[in-house]
This record gives structure tokens, sequence and C-alpha cells, in this order.
């Protein structure tokens, strides 16, 4: 297993990447290409125990930014090390590409260098998201790529989506839902039930709407939606979860018996926090491009690189791209497009 | 001041209706006319104290159950609870309506019996929100009234918005924002970039884009939005809020030593949990239609119900109707409706 690493992408590279890199390498066994200024990347190494692993340096000049703009960036900077760990795995020289940088030039660049698998209209961002199910998960798309979507591409998400939780989360025969406002059958905008038809026609477990709040509470394994309401259903979950931290350390700074409390209940409160760390769920993928791309967040740090390494590799074990081109050969959706 | 309340709407009708009557009635000072089936309403009466309080019986034989169709069960119930209710406001009977009721058919039996407010294009659902702002609230509307919307329902639900919460939250110059996937203009689906230049041009101070978590984090003080995409925020909101409690409490079970500690926080937790409880809110208004309508949460017990009529009362006390009425005059997309 080959994994190719954009050493120089996210708010915290390239401390947080190499060191995630080199975590990945020993924990996992894996090759860990690092892909960025040789420079850079070779003066964090030398701070490390690299004995016996293989992290070879991929030089790349440029780097895109965070706040670049993604289509301009990608192609303003083919030297970047995004664009050049892309077309490393549009070459075959690697089997999977990962960075922490900016999510809509890993998108861009994906699409310019390895292009989206034939008969796939619009790729998807997807994510794992914490539910109180007995897996602990669902799997939800799109969360940002695609802001105006049609019943066709819906359709295709809860396609990829399906094969993602079957092959790469382990979930037997998974329940594909789709985000409306309202569980009822009719409930939804025009997007919603306009897509219902098709959706019910896939070769996938369709069980129909879930509300907001159906989410959290497991009703569903994947989740389709458009990719602004997925934004949107995202972020609100994390500036809630924020919000309620804050109201309770609040509380314990005003009742003084509360922090004693606080201080018993630490190992309870570090468990639901783990839970709830987007650390854990390594990262987000792109699904609809021909090749496995993962996208982690901006923030991520050492233990968060690990974790969206050894998630690339999990797809490309299951190999979801062959699992969708296969798929979609059986489905009308895809023999049309 | 008087305000029918629908004795008979919501899941814990008529005792948590009558008792949060008799509630305001007493705190607060009003007539609070209770609209349903006299022999049940007597009789919640007679197992309460009610001495110099003005709580008249409007009779009403019929009652819209939480999962009828709305429309639909307005039509074919003249007689309902919801029906004479509203039909008291619009005869100038009552000063506003109060129902813990099916939210769709308080909406309808509002567009039969009153009508919109001339210019008005679409009414919408309208809530406060907690926030970790000053002020600790926001107010977001569409919340599932509309679930396509133009461009020019967000400018009124702007307006609207705006009015409300300078006249009845007492926020002065309300920051008026929308939500969208990301912060910076341009960013949105197609209805949020459309909306934009409408948004901007109005007689109110807004502030642009946000994203979903910087609604809790209280970068806005009025937030517009479909009510597609407001039901998927508030719904997830709920969720989260839940799943974090379900984690928490998980834990605890999990850490002996956890229990002990939760006692000392529970003055804390309770704190928080107040902040975050619908009860404190007194329900969803309808904005856009000519007279108050607040709708409850139809699990309501009586200290949401006692609110929901304080909170029917601040917006009359505001004149939130003639507000809107005087606003619309003196804007282009109020004229030319």
């Amino acid at each position: 297993m080959r994994i190719a690493l954009d050493a120089m992408g996210g708010d915290n590279a390239p401390q947080a990447t190499v060191h995630g890199a080199v975590w990945a390498a020993r924990d996992l066994g894996f090759e860990v290409q690092l892909v960025g200024r040789p420079d850079v990347i070779q003066a964090e190494l030398g701070e490390r125990d690299v004995g016996g692993l293989s992290l070879p340096i991929k030089p790349a000049s440029q780097v895109i930014e965070m706040d670049d703009h993604p289509a301009t960036a990608v192609r303003a900077r083919p030297d970047s090390s995004m664009a050049v760990g892309v077309q490393m795995l549009g070459r075959g020289e690697t089997d999977a590409f990962v960075t922490m940088g900016n999510t809509g030039a890993g998108l861009a660049a994906a699409l310019l260098h390895l292009g989206r698998i034939p008969g796939i209209k619009r790729p998807a961002v997807a994510t794992l998201y914490p539910t109180s199910s007995d897996f602990g998960f669902c799997y939800v798309l799109d969360i940002g790529a695609n802001t105006d979507c049609r019943p066709e591409y819906l359709y295709q998400f809860a396609l990829m989506g399906s094969y993602y939780a079957e092959l790469v989360l382990g979930i037997s025969n998974p329940r594909v839902a789709i985000l409306s406002n309202g569980e009822e059958e009719g409930k939804g905008n025009k997007l919603v039930v306009d897509s219902l038809p098709l959706l019910k026609s896939g070769p996938f477990n369709f069980v129909g709407n879930v509300e907001g709040k159906d989410v959290p509470a497991g009703l569903a394994d994947v989740v389709v939606t458009d990719g602004f309401t997925g934004n949107i259903f995202i972020k609100t979950s994390e500036g809630v979860a924020r919000l309620l931290i804050d109201v309770i350390k609040n509380g314990i700074k005003q009742y003084p018996l509360a922090r004693p409390g606080a201080l018993l209940m630490k190992p309870a409160l570090q468990a639901a926090a783990k839970k709830l760390d987007y650390r854990e769920f390594g990262g987000a993928t792109l699904l609809g491009v021909d090749g496995v791309v993962v996208i982690g967040h901006g923030r991520s740090d050492a233990y968060a690189v690990r974790n969206a390494i050894r998630r690339a590799a999990q797809a490309v074990e299951g190999d979801v791209v062959g699992a969708i081109k296969r798929g979609l050969k059986n489905t009308e959706t895809g023999e049309e497009s």
C-alpha cells in the first residue's frame, strides 16, 4: 500500500502532516509518499525517528493555501503539492492521495487531473457522522461539492455512499435515506420530492426521508443530500456541539461545587468528546472521482493525519472506485450518461 | 390584553393548556380566552384556583389532531378550536391567538381566516434560537412554512424578522444574515446568491452570509433561510443536543466516579439545560399573516404554554403586524406586490 500525502496542506503543515505520516508508516506499515518542498520535509523528518520506514519525498515546489480560490489556484500552480499528488494517483504511482488542504482545491485538482468515474455526473464530498446507533456512525454526502443538485446526482450519491458503507465501513445492506423536512413521503422541497422515484428504483436499501434530528439518532447508515444542505447540516452540528460545551463550561464557572464534579466526570466527558472528535473520522472522501482522494480537516493534528491515511487505505482495500464503476454499468442512470 | 388560547391543541391538552392559561392570567394579568369544548375546559378549571382571574370559555366543538392533514382538517372542521380561535382574532374579539397544536393547521387556519398582510407574498414560521451572544438568542425564519422559496420571500422574511427582533426582542439595529454554506460573498446555492442583491437593498442591517456554525456562535440576530433548510437547521440542532446528552449519560454509566461528579455538577447542568430549553422560547410566531399567531411545541407543558402566551402579548405590545404593514409601504418589493 502506497499513500501520497500532501505534506504542505492544512493549518499545521508540515509538522502535523510529516508527524502523521511517520505515525501511519510505523503503525500501519504503509509507504507514505511525502509530496512537497524537499528541504522543508527533510527538516521535519530529521527531527523524528524514521528508521526502517518507507517515507519517500516527492518534490513539489508550490503550495495552495487554505484561502486561495480553488480552481484558479490549481491551474495557476501546476507544481503545487496538491496537483503533483493527484497526478501521481492519475499515473498509478500511488494508491491514494490524502490532503489536509483546501477542500475546493482538492476537488478541483481531482477533477482536472483524475477526472470523474465514467458515468458519474458530479463527485460528492462524503464524511462519517457520529450517531447513537450500534455502529456509532453514518455516512453523509454531499457536504459541499455541489450546492445545487438534480435528482440524478442524489441518486448517484446514494449509489456511491451505499458501496462505501458496505465495502469500507462494513455495514451490510446499509439503510440509505434522504435528508428532508419531514419523515413522511411527500415532505420535502422540490429536489427531494423529485428525487424520490429515482431513489426508490436504485439497487440499494432506500428507506425514505429522515429529518435533521433522525441522523444523529442513527436512523440511517447513508444520508444523501445536496451539498448546500449537507454543509448546513455538518456546520450546524459543529456549532451546536460547541455551544453546548460552552454553556456547560459557563455553568461550571458559576457554581463552585461543579468544579470538583467536572473533575470526577472527566473520563466520562473525555469518552464523549472522543466519540464526537472529527480527528477520529479520518477526513472526508471525494466520491465519484477516478481514484481514492481523502481530504482531512484543515485544523488536523498528527493523529487526524494518521487516521486520514488509514481511511484512504481502507477505501483502496475495499476497492470502492471499482465497485462504483461496476455498479454504474448495471444501472440505467449509469448507462444513460 | 386578551389572548385566545387553543385549549384543545398539543399532546398535553387540555391539562397543560388550561394550567398554562391560569398561570399566565395570574402572573401577567391578561384575559386568556379558552377556546374548545366547554365541558372539558370547565372540568379542568374546576380543579384549579381561578378566583379573580379572567378566563372566559369560547366554545368550539371540534379538534384538529397533531397528525391530521393541515389544510384538509382546517376546512373539514370549521368549528375546531383552531379555526374558532383564529376567527376571533380576525373579527377583533381577541388580540392574539396561541396554540400548541399542529403547526401546518395553524398556518392553514391563519391563511384561511386572517389572510396575509397585504403585500406579503408568503408568511414564515419564526423561532428564537439559543446562542452564545450577549443577548443569548437569535431569531430564525422560515423554519418550515415554505420549502421552496424565491428571493422576494427571503427579502420579506428579513424585513419581518428585523422588525420582530427590534420591537419584541428589543435588539436595536439587529444584524440580519442569510444562512449559507460559506461566509464569503458568492458562496451559496442559487437561491442564496440570487437573494443577495435584494437583501443588500433592504431597510435593515444586512450583514451577509452566516454558516451553520455561526448561528449558535451568535454572529447574527436574525437569520433568514428557506423553510426546508430552516427545518433541517432546527431539527439538526435538536438531534445533536440529544446525541451529546446521550453520549455524556453513557459516559457516566461507564465510569462509576462520574456519578457523584454529575451530582455535584447538577446545578451547572441544569442552568445549561434551561438555556437550551424550548419551553423558555415561547413558541414559534407566524410572521406575515394579518394578526399575532403563536404556535408552541406539541409537547408543551404548562410552563411552555404560559411562556407562549407571554410571547404573543409581547408581539401585540410591540405592534409587529403594524410595523410590517408600514414597513412594506416604504419598500419597493412591498409596493410591487
